[in-house]
This record gives C-alpha cells, sequence and structure tokens, in this order.
C-alpha cells in the first residue's frame, strides 16, 4: 500500500498539494532525524501550536531504551510549548540548550541546576539572530538548524504550510532548517485564513513593515516552505495541552481598577483618544483582571489590540462590544477557552489575525501605533528599573519573553504587580518595590507607569530622586513603606553631601531585603548596616 | 527707522520671507519672554547648532541683576547644548529642570548635587513625549513648552527653518512650543540641502519612515513653522564651541584592532557583507580610533554610516574612499574639523545627510537596516549587563544618549572600553568589568559582543554562566582576573547548589568591588565576606 493510501480522509482534506501524500510518515520512521546534538527548531508559542507527536516519541524513545543524559538537543522555539513535550524533556535530561522562552517546573529546575544551558532573548529578535546564525556560529559545518517540526492545521495547494493557534517564529525557523517534518493536527480545525504570514529577511534588503492598524495585511495565508525540505509528514490528533487561567481576585481587580482609572484620566487629559491606543496586556491574573475590567465596564469603546498572546479574558472582551478588532502572534485560550472559540468562529473569525513574532512584537510597529503596553515584573525599584526573569538576582523563572519590546516602544509603558507577596511564612514576606531591583530588564528609561493595588506612580518627566518619592508613596505595600523612606532618605542625605546625588544608592544596603529573604523568610529582617 | 531697515545685507540673503525682516530684534528686547518658571526649548544636538545669543544675554541678565536661584526654567534640548550656555545656565542655578542629555562640569554638579531635576531617556522617544505633553502634564494650563529659541542658518521663501550642523528634536521643539525666538546664524555658511527634515506626528496617525538605506530622503529642506508663532530673530555671529576631539592612545588603537578583527571574522563567517552594515558609532578615542581604523586599512570598502553624531575621523573615512555615504543628526567637528569640512563643502556634501534624532534613532530604521552599533559603557558586568550613565549607581556623567535606542535594535550590538581605569592612587583602580552593574542602562539581552584592549567576548547565544567565563576570559583586566573568576566561581557553586544558579550571584559581595574604589580608591581592596 502507497503512503498515500494510508492517508485519512481528514489528513486528505487538509492537505491540498498531493504530491505530499507521500510523505505520510508514523512519527517512529522519523526518529533517524533526530541524531544526538541535533539542533532541533520547533513551531509554537506561549504552549499552543507547537508540535506533539514527534517531541513525544522522542521522549518515549530515550526512556525506553535509558538514553537520558547520553541524548542531548539544542531546541528553539518561539516561546514555551506544552507541558508533555519541553517539560518531558527536561525530566529526561534531553538538552543541551534551550532559547528563548519556557514555562514549566522541570525546566525552569533543569536551567537552575545548571543542566540546561538557556539564554532568553527579546521575542522579536530572536528569529532573526537564528537566522544570522548567531545561535550556531560555533558549527563548523555553517548549518543553522538540522531539522524543524512544525505543527500545521492546513497545507494549501501550493504547499505553504498553514499554522495552528501560533505563529510564533516558524516562518524563521523553517527558513533556518535543513529539513523539516509537518505534525498535519486533524483534531482541531483548519485556522486557515486567520494569519498573515511575513518571512525573515536579512538586512541590507528588509523593507518596512506597512502595517498602520492591527487590522492591516502585509503577508500571505501560509508558510511557504522548499517541499525537498520536508522529509516526512505526520498525522497528529493531539490537542495543545492548556490550562485554565488564573482567575483574578481582589488584589488584581483592585490593580486593574488603578490602571483604568489612570488611563480614563489620560483621555481626560487628551492624551489619549477616547478609544485608547492599541492595547498590548501579558499573561496572568493582573492582565485578566485588566482586561476584564475593560469588558465589564462601558469606559472605553471601540477598542483595538496589538499584542503578543490572547488569553480568555479578550473574548469577554470582544463579546462586550467595546473590541473591534484584536491581533497577536498566539491564541492562548483555555480548553473552555478555544471551545468558545470554535463555536463562535464566524463571530470572532474577521477580528483576529495572528502574525510572526519578529512583526508583533516588532518595535518598528508598536512605535508607531503608540501601544499601551502592559506587563507583570517579578520586582521594581524605587526609580523604576524592574526585573521580569531572575528572582534575587539569580533563579530564572520564564524569561523576557516580548515585555521589553513592548515596554521600550510602547506610548505609555506599564507595570503591574501587587505590591507584595507571600512567602511561607510571612503573607506579605516579598516587597514587589524595592531599593535595587535584583535584574534589571527594563531600565528606568523604560517604564512610565508603576501601578500596584495601593496605587499608580506615573513617573513621566520625573527625575529619579521624585520617582523614588512617588513610588514608595503610591505603589509600595504599608508594612514596607517606613523600610523603603528610610533606605531612600539616608541614601539622599549621603549621596549628596558627596556630589553624587542623581540616583541616591548606599551599595553597601542595597539588597538587604533580598538578602533577608533568603535567610529570614522574609524581607522584613532586612538589616540596613 | 524700521527694523527690516537695521537688518544686515547677510541677514536680508539669507531670510529669503521679508516679511520676517520686521521680526528683527536685539537679545535684550526679547528677554521679557522668559519669565521666571517658563518651559523653554534649545535647538542643538552634541554641542552644535544650539542658541548661544539669547541662553548669553539671559545669563548676563540673570548675573547682572543678582537673579541667581530666584530665575529658574526647566530646559529641554534634544541633547547636549554648549559649556558657555547650558553650563554657565548651571553656575547661576538657573535650572529647575533639564532633560534628556547634557555635558560640561557645572550641570553635572548640579545635577548630583541635587539642584538640577535631571532625566534621561532614549533620545529616539524623548521628543515625541515631549510632544505628548509627557513632561508637563502637571501643567494646568496645558501648555507644553512656552518658548523655543533655534538657531537657524537660513529661512526659505516659505518661512522654513534651515537648521545648522544639528537637527535633534528641532522639529518637535518647535511643534511644542507656544512662541518661537530664531537665532539667524550668518557666521557659519548656510547648510541649506543637508538636512532631511520630518515633523512630530502622534499615533494613531503615523507612518512609516520609508528609509531603506542611508543617503534616502523621506523629508524637507527645512522645518515648517506659523510665522506668527516667530516672536523675534536676532542675528547671531557666535560660532558652536566646539572642543577638539579626544585624541587615540595605544589602548583605543588595541581597542579598536580587536574590533575590526571581529568584523574581518563576521564577514569571512558571511554574516556580514564585505562592505559591513551602516555603522554607528559614539563619541570619543575609542570611536574614533575604531573609525580611524577603518580609514586606515583597507579592509572594508563602500562602508555607509547611520548615526547619531558625526565626528572628525569620519572626514578622514570620507577622505579615504572607503565611505560612501553617512547620515546622522548632527556633525560635532572640532574648531578645524568645521574649517576642513567647510573647505571641502563640494565634496561632502552630496555625501551626508543631517536627520531629526527621532528618525536616526528610531528602532524602526535601525533594525531594517541591519546597524552595527558601537558605544561606550562606564563598566559592564561579567553576564553582560552595562551602565551607561551612573558612576557607582549615584553619580550621573551625562545621561542615556542614544546608546539603548542603537544598542537595543543593532544586528550586532557592541560596547567597548578599556579593561581597567585610572583612580587618583591605582593606574589600573578602576576595573570595567565587574561582578554586576552597579546601574544598568543595557541589559544582557542587549549586547552580542564587549571589546576591551585585552580581547572581545562574543555571547550571542551563549547563556549567562557561559558569557561569564568568555568576559572574564577575554576582556577583563589582568589585575581582576582572579578575583572576578573567584567571584563567579563561588557564586555558581551556591547558585547550582540552592536550584537558583541561571544567573549566580551572591548579593552579600556583588558591589565589594565598588564599595572597595569608594573607601579606598581602588576595586583591588574588595572585601569579599
Amino acid at each position: 500500500m502507497s503512503r498515500a493510501a494510508m492517508a485519512s480522509a481528514a489528513f486528505k482534506a487538509r492537505v491540498r498539494k498531493p504530491s505530499l501524500w507521500n510523505k505520510l510518515h508514523t512519527a517512529d520512521e522519523l526518529l533517524h532525524h533526530f541524531p544526538n546534538g541535533s539542533y532541533i527548531g520547533w513551531s509554537g508559542f506561549t504552549g499552543v501550536g507547537y508540535p506533539k507527536v514527534l517531541p513525544i516519541a522522542l521522549a518515549d524513545h530515550v526512556e525506553k531504551n535509558n538514553l537520558q543524559g547520553t541524548t542531548n538537543y539544542s531546541l528553539f522555539v518561539g516561546a514555551s510549548s506544552g507541558a508533555e513535550t519541553e517539560g518531558r524533556w527536561a525530566d529526561l535530561n534531553m538538552y543541551t540548550r534551550r532559547a528563548p522562552h519556557q514555562v514549566g517546573k522541570s525546566i525552569s529546575k533543569g536551567i537552575n541546576e545548571g543542566r540546561i544551558n538557556f539564554f532568553d532573548k527579546h521575542l522579536s529578535m530572536f528569529p532573526g539572530d537564528l537566522l544570522y546564525g548567531y545561535y550556531t556560529k560555533h558549527r563548523t559545518d555553517g548549518k543553522k538548524l538540522d531539522i524543524a517540526v512544525v505543527e500545521a492545521t492546513a497545507i494549501t495547494e501550493d504547499g505553504g504550510i498553514v499554522p495552528g493557534a501560533s505563529v510564533g517564529a516558524t516562518p524563521e525557523i523553517i527558513q533556518a532548517a535543513d529539513k523539516v517534518i509537518i505534525e498535519l493536527n486533524t483534531l482541531t480545525p483548519s485556522m486557515e485564513g486567520l494569519h498573515d504570514i511575513v518571512m525573515g529577511e536579512q538586512p541590507p534588503r528588509r523593507k518596512p513593515y506597512l502595517v498602520m492598524a492591527p487590522e492591516d495585511r502585509i503577508g500571505t495565508n501560509a508558510i511557504p516552505c522548499d517541499p525537498d525540505k520536508i522529509v516526512g509528514i505526520v498525522e497528529s490528533r493531539l490537542p495543545d495541552m492548556t490550562s485554565d487561567n488564573a482567575p483574578e481576585d481582589a488584589v488584581s481587580e483592585a490593580i486593574a481598577a488603578n490602571l483604568i482609572s489612570f488611563l480614563k484620566g489620560e483621555v481626560e487629559a487628551k492624551r489619549l483618544p477616547p478609544s485608547l491606543l492599541p492595547l498590548q496586556s501579558g499573561i496572568g491574573n493582573i492582565a485578566n483582571a485588566v482586561i476584564g475590567g475593560l469588558a465589564k465596564g462601558d469606559n472605553f469603546r471601540d477598542l483595538t489590540v496589538w499584542t503578543e498572546v490572547l488569553q480568555d479574558s479578550f473574548l469577554d472582551l470582544f463579546d462586550s462590544g467595546h473590541l473591534n478588532f484584536a491581533t497577536a502572534t498566539s491564541i492562548r485560550f483555555s480548553p473552555d477557552g478555544f471551545k468558545r472559540f470554535y463555536r463562535d468562529w464566524d463571530n470572532y473569525y474577521n477580528k483576529l489575525l495572528l502574525r510572526p513574532q519578529t512583526v508583533s512584537n516588532h518595535p518598528e510597529i508598536i512605535r508607531r501605533l503608540g501601544v499601551i503596553g502592559m506587563n507583570t515584573p517579578v520586582e521594581f525599584d524605587i526609580y523604576g528599573h524592574a526585573n521580569s526573569t531572575c528572582v534575587n538576582g539569580s533563579r530564572m523563572l520564564n524569561g523576557l519573553g516580548g515585555s521589553a519590546d513592548f515596554l521600550r516602544s510602547a506610548k505609555i509603558s506599564i507595570m503591574h504587580t501587587p505590591s507584595a507577596r507571600p512567602t511561607k511564612t510571612d503573607p506579605t514576606g516579598i516587597s514587589c518595590v524595592v531599593p535595587m531591583a535584583s535584574h534589571v530588564d527594563q531600565t528606568e528609561h523604560d517604564v512610565d507607569l508603576y501601578v500596584t493595588e495601593q496605587g499608580y506612580a506615573d513617573l513621566r518627566g520625573l527625575a529619579p530622586r521624585e520617582r523614588a518619592r512617588v513610588i514608595i508613596e503610591k505603589c509600595s505595600h504599608p508594612d514596607y513603606k517606613p523600610m523603603l523612606l528610610d533606605y531612600f532618605n539616608t541614601a539622599e542625605q549621603i549621596c549628596l553631601r558627596k556630589g553624587a546625588g542623581h540616583e541616591p544608592h548606599i551599595l553597601k544596603n542595597v539588597f538587604a531585603m533580598h538578602i533577608a529573604l533568603e535567610e529570614t523568610g522574609s524581607m522584613k529582617n532586612a538589616n540596613f548596616v
């Protein structure tokens, strides 16, 4: 029986270039394309649109043959993948290197124990740098990626690959790869028409991205791919394993209320139009509360969204009638959110567009459109620097993501967080406002507004010492306000006297709160010497 | 006698809209436009093209009438101005606020002693934020700038203002100002034709900047200005008070040689074309040595430059025949450099273009063209974060400038510095490589390559612990290598054991070298506890 004859009807309906039917394989037949040491690219972004069949088959193969630790790969994905794939690979010690973002306990454990060489990079730049050969510059054979595994929901008549719920870095990963394996997913509906694909270009031949509004299309429906590169296609019936969205709580709702009050003030002062400007919102319960807040009230109409990831709350915003159009590189809905999305497909379809992360996160467009950027930091300091990645300066959480892409170039750059977080022993053992951020991902030059449940600090046009007073007053938790004010007043007095008082710091004391957290489980025990 | 009749022949020849001749005034006649508390904008960038007559007259007025400290202004300039203007204002305590960049001992003294509220901002964003009203949001009258004072070298038939040796933020400053005073400089030649002017636009109406190569023109020859805004024109015969360029020395030449060796390697590896990509180079002796090195050798031909400021060394690069075209927002030549420039005007004129800083520093174009960005930090750390502004975390030097505009979006982001600097007591008392930067302006995600006279560290694709080893090995001064390696090895051991080893730090020791510098005058006396 020919391979084409083995193909299901669903497969043939989705793969509209019949010459590709003969590339149908089982996963096992393709494992030989993954020798130890391979450089691999996957499709996927924030846990949707990633390949499942091959990564799971490879993990099974490693487990069955006791190859843990002796079969290692360098894996590049637009952002994070699913726990059953990237997490399981970490459990089986299958990584040499991983970039530029990840989610899940197994993989962050591997990174922080030094078993995985992980680096995070601005998501707008990662695909370009991969294509430049920056991440494989030590290879003597000049190759970039040995193989790409990408999920598709359809293949067009001319062999174009139609992605699923994310575009991410897939265009560049296909361009950079020697070989391509496609996982044709027939479980999820074809998402054809939902994508606007632009391929990676190298300078000096690059052209402007002629996007003047979130709904502007500048590309094609599918990712072109040389058929000779395709070494196999597998049919997949596995869903994206998303989880439920983090629920809103009183704190995140208070943060959202403060933020919405700020936005209303900007409209009143005519620094924003009544329909605001395209919104970017991160992931998590604060982001959900903010978008939920916009859906519930009747404060703003005719909103648009230019962001990286859409969560369930954007469906509410659509349904509220206040959201005209949204574009992102990924739709990461919960299982229920996806059901809702597919059920009302006709309603959402024309109001949504998925773009490569090179485009969704590109400063060219973010700055042109005047995006309102909103993200959550680990901590921020009294002068306005923020830590997005490394707890106490050292322990990696998930990576930088697109936070700095948006915060640097947004018209209004906003970070929101609870003012304090719990430790095992102290419900407010961590102050999210600190003297100096223990790791800096966003500088004082990049953030206009910090919002906590306590209030908001509008830093625009303020000098560092002015910023410190506003941040401590408006954003810090009452448990920490006196401590922070003490630090600042003492630092100011000492540094001004020395003629070094632009941004006053006492380097001996600057991490006293972090050290107390490490040693005692609460920043309240800080020992300022 | 009418005001027009008082105008010199040179003035009339330069001001081609005769109705403006009647606006000719002396500086004294215009002082009443500067009441205490005014928000003022000046033209100028890196000490060229700034107004002189009015600022000096105002300073004289304050001095003569003992108004020091009781007459204060908020001053906004594209970048730095001249010592006889912004420096003298600092001496006379005439500032409430100053942004976003400054040069000179007087003004940085005022900032670091807390008398001047200074903030630095990405130079690409400052003009836009000014126009949004971000820096004047607390004003109840809704005004942005009360008055702008701008130098012109000609005024066109339709009243367009032709700048001098810089464009900077002048377009937006004129747009933001209620009143405009023009200093028509008849000492320097008219620079008409050298500028490509684009005005500030607000989102959501912004359009792409259709620049595909350094020589592309997208604007007009002059800055349009509503004649009704112009409250006065003074004739100026004062030159830009530039100083000589910092000379190259053995260290800067060694740095340049290392950098050029890297660039040659990139061409060989085909990651750069033989004519490289548009170059951005900062100010100072290392930048001079690098550009000088490109001029002297025959390594690269048909170079182009997309930068912020051009120094004398670019004239050498033109004269070497290797440079085809250069564009910037300012030409800051030495007095001899300007003579040379005017003498060979016909030779340089068609190879040069001055743009607003919004355009020269815009990430849209820097990323599209794939600029090679090169800047000098105060210090950088073992994981690749750099400090561009604040010595020991607190003392402001000049401000961020455009460093982060270029480093974030360049195709190759390079920082170069000597590995050590002298203190009063120790010729290598300061290591420019430190465990943690005491202030972060460029994050680990923003710099590809660090270069010192010791060598270069190519960080692309490396995880933080890998970066640390390469930076210490290739870039640090031998006097500090063992100390840095000790810190890193200990931190790595401790943090990996804790499962927090992505970017290992010991917060107790992280600034031991900086503290030793403050307390003993040398980082060598660091006390790691």
